[in-house]
């Protein structure tokens, strides 16, 4: 075999790389079960016309096909993609069993999606995405939409990605359609959808251009895409926000009840953590299934990264007849930020296994009574490997200091005591397996 | 949309299921992690030519392309497949990166994998299967093969599988390439693996017809397939069955090393854990690159599933130039074990959510009371939701009821006390959100 070469858009981690993934994973899925959402996952695979339902995707998906069907024979409804995110998979699988499932339905799911975009830095072809949504039957109550932000600032915080001490690593901006449409509709715009896409390139292509895309994409006078452009601009950490809103003197009843919304979903967060989140009305969200809150997350000094964290509240997403599944929810890019952090060079974890304690061995033939420490060690939670071989000492060290595990074990031979070896301070002491533990903060890996 | 069906081979679980699955990989994972194995994960995707390198797998390969690929024109060297097991994967993984790896390396994998086999009960087109391999760089000691059945027979025990008080609810049976190898060879056979997979099919069609198959396809004289057929019958759960290989009078050297590598792997196991381990000389694994030690395991009681974990060891399936990564490794196939125990409703879970206390709400004003309850709770981490709404007690009372969620908490109005409910047994008491914590057995789902 020859040496393999990497496959472009298809990231995979060194170990010390993945112990981090793992490490920042388990923080996020423990988080989000400390709110009660329950773990589900989906089939990698969806039929390929409900994953182009949406048009503007088709671009992106990866046919599975098996190698000995026929390529030239349609296979029609049988034709499978892979899942592209973890929405639409999840609202086919709450139509799919919904008589099975208790509402309103909390659930996490963490796993890969594909799309067949052109690789880039930050930008995979295959990634992981951990995902919460809420969804319930026929109505779903607003005030999941200020839950959320709390779960993803707590699932984020407690990382060390290089906040100031107090300091949530990540800033939420929310908006809502609502409010958006609400203004759009208040000025006399006909077409808020299009108004909406105009005003969701701000970043890319600034204010001018937009005016200009309002007026000829959404039928705005130059008055009313300045309106349009005055709203966006708006921008605030607290409820002074909706005043500002008022401020520009738009009368609407679907505005008033996205400004409630807004103003609950900031306040909520801001008695939970101040600093965590801001209500920005340039946040439009591309996916037009969305028709409340809207979220997007920057990572605190990675602003140049784009957005970590996204999502927002969909009515029409799973409909059944005349039954209605509306939902909320929010997806964390772990692929995009862990891929972003490892190339700032921003995250290290204190060794590069899970193992604290290497029993050492004098002998090959004294392995099975180092088994038996090793045994003791593991009953009590201690991570533990044995010795691969009974070299000197010294290699046995040496062994232990290239994985960066902090103890290194002495069986002692004839009766004598075991003792036990720090290997980073040198320091070395009498020690019984049934009864020693390392200090708490050596027993895992931590990140750094 | 219309109701969605499932896709024959692509199981998907109920929330209780899928709770029930992830109790289990979390304790299958902190039991390879207590013996050291690092995690790590592989693209799911590997060019095709590499997934065919084994001929009799082809059928079963998925093959992957996007959508707006030509169909019709050639991909190449780009064509990719789904992978089909982590072995593969993993061994092109440690050729890809050898020069930053750490040998031996340890490492455990979690992930799905398909096949585009004909769907039956306990047999998926997608699956999850948890691997863990040692390999190491030119020599692998043979001790690592004794030691992957304690990780085995730990991750599997501890699960309330039906087995009987301190039995293994798990029986690995042992074998060892060489002591076939070099017993056919002794008896004068000059195609020993033709030999092993005649003595492969044992189970499925008796002695007298793999008698015929060995004189057949093998070369064998009626006196060799008699012999072949002696060794497979030999059993035993310690050391007796190398007395009774040598009772058969063959000699061979592979045959004597063999013996004393099955004999380590015995002996090691009944030390660690007595009756997890049989040397079982009919087990011959089909796939040919096996080269010492193999495994298959049966779970006590359900001996009909048939295996449900099994490796063994490799010494050819990474080589680079001159130099070679031997490994071992084993494989629980996770979807198939749970999907068999599920069909025989042998798994319960003692609730559906994560959530271990609902806070009620009196009135929907009250909600950021409630929200401080919830995050006093959680901060000492205790799953806790907030009701969905101000219902009527009892109303909140019955979405606690329906999950399984155990306590109810009634934050005190006007500067009254707390107070929390067992719902199971109707005990209410005054509690404190910053003290009060659930009895151990209640923080977390157990399973029953």
């Amino acid at each position: 075999m020859s040496k393999p070469t990497p496959i472009s858009g298809f990231p995979e981690w060194l170990p010390p790389q993945r112990m981090i993934e793992q490490y920042v994973l388990d923080h996020i899925r423990n988080t989000f079960e400390l709110y009660g959402f329950a773990p589900l996952e989906t089939r990698a695979v969806e039929p390929l016309d409900q994953l182009l339902r949406k048009g503007e995707t088709s671009k992106e998906v990866y046919v599975v096909r098996r190698l000995h069907e026929d390529p030239a024979e349609p296979t029609g409804d049988d034709a499978l993609g892979l899942h592209f995110d973890l929405t639409v998979p999840f609202a086919r699988y709450v139509l799919e069993n919904a008589g099975r499932l208790q509402f309103p339905f909390r659930r996490y799911q963490i796993q890969k999606v594909w799309r067949g975009e052109r690789p880039q830095e930050g930008r995979y072809r295959e990634f992981l995405q951990a995902d919460i949504d809420i969804v319930d039957r026929d109505t779903l109550p607003a005030h999941y939409e200020a839950e959320l932000p709390l779960v993803i600032g707590d699932a984020l915080s407690g990382l060390p990605l290089g906040q100031s001490a107090g300091q949530s690593p990540i800033l939420i901006q929310v908006n809502n359609r609502k409010v958006c449409e609400g203004f759009y509709r208040g000025i006399g715009l006909t077409d808020p959808e299009a108004a909406l896409r105009a005003v969701d390139k701000l970043d890319k292509i600034g204010p001018d251009r937009v005016a200009t895309l309002l007026v000829d994409t959404a039928g705005a006078s130059p008055a009313q895409a300045k309106a349009c452009l005055a709203l966006a601009e708006i921008s605030a950490p607290d409820a002074s926000f909706a005043e500002a809103v008022q401020a520009l003197g738009v009368q609407d009843p679907l505005l008033d009840e996205g400004l409630a919304e807004l103003v609950a979903v900031v306040e909520t967060a801001a008695a939970h953590s101040p600093g965590l989140c801001v209500a920005d009305l340039r946040i439009a969200r591309g996916l037009d299934y969305y028709t409340g809150t809207v979220y997007e997350t920057q990572l605190r000094g990675y602003e140049r990264f784009g957005s970590i964290c996204s999502g927002g509240r969909y009515d029409n997403l799973a409909t059944a007849g005349s039954t209605r599944f509306p939902g909320v929810g929010i997806s964390i890019g772990v692929s995009r930020l862990l891929g972003l952090l490892f190339g700032a060079g921003a995250l290290t974890i204190s060794r590069s296994v899970p193992t604290c304690v290497l029993v050492a061995l004098g002998a090959e033939e004294q392995r099975p009574a180092s088994n038996r420490i090793a045994e003791a060690l593991r009953r009590r939670g201690i991570p533990t490997e044995v010795s691969p071989s009974a070299a000197k000492f010294g290699k046995q060290i040496r062994y232990a200091e290239r994985r960066g595990i902090p103890y290194v074990w002495f069986p002692g031979v004839d009766g004598a005591t075991d003792e036990v070896k720090d290997i980073r301070s040198g320091d070395q002491a009498p020690a019984v397996a049934d009864v020693w533990s390392p200090p708490t903060g050596d027993l895992r890996p931590v990140l750094g």
